[in-house]
């Protein structure tokens, strides 16, 4: 189960070299439920997600490498790329903030995951995250991969 | 965690008309890992199983029929159709005894599943089964679906 807010950021709000990054890329061979396959830095997987906004169940499996360079073949739409900073925030929450690369750029979204729906309902967002746009499909990647 | 014994059958053994059949299909996007899109009379699923012969990790995911319908279309190699019918033993197991159908009939192969690997090692075949296959990857579905 996962429980996580996303919100579109306007600009790179500070010096994000201090931390840490990884660059995915992901498509998406079905969006409903969504089968996605995603390189992040060296690790390889096939993830699904059964439908829903807030919460989804997901199950995160590994492939190869070679799997994976063959599963790409049959994405539908465009391979997603971005880098991915993840930010501590004092609450012990974590920021994942993507900067989208490619044809999507300049877009930025942040994404925060909670170990509950009390504390998601309950969190409070740092000035420099714009429009809520966690009950949005617009901005799931898998709506970015047909954009 | 799945294990089980596979056998080749020679031939149809008695009449198979009193017990349960299902009709299934099934294709393969990957097969190392397996990532397999199967329907089984009404219902669609998303099978992810990690490498192995007789001791394998399984997660079945459902799907739509749309989805299915669409994953479908990236199968490798041939879909696998075939008639399943399972058949119970004194010992409280059963035998799901696959006709495959269509180029690859008249191919006859029955598994057994078990809850453990003692009991799958201290099994006797019953007198129709032909040549255990367990240990050859030649009669995966996943290796037929290339044949």
């Amino acid at each position: 189960m996962e429980i996580e807010r996303k919100y579109l950021v306007n600009e790179i709000p500070f010096d994000l070299t201090p931390y840490l990054c990884r660059h995915i890329e992901q498509g998406y061979l079905s969006t409903e439920p969504v089968v996605r396959i995603r390189q992040d830095n060296d690790n390889f997987e096939l993830t699904y997600k059964s439908r829903g906004l807030m919460v989804r169940e997901e199950y995160n499996l590994p492939l190869t490498k070679e799997s994976y360079l063959h599963l790409r073949t049959k994405i539908d739409g465009r391979l997603i790329t971005k880098d991915r900073y993840v930010i501590p925030m004092e609450n012990g929450l974590k920021i994942e903030f993507d900067v989208f690369l490619g044809d999507l750029a300049p877009l930025l979204l942040a994404e925060v995951e909670f170990p509950d729906e009390d504390t998601a309902n309950a969190f409070l967002p740092p000035a420099w995250f714009g429009e809520d746009v966690t009950f949005s499909s617009r901005y799931h990647n898998s709506t970015l991969s047909r954009a």
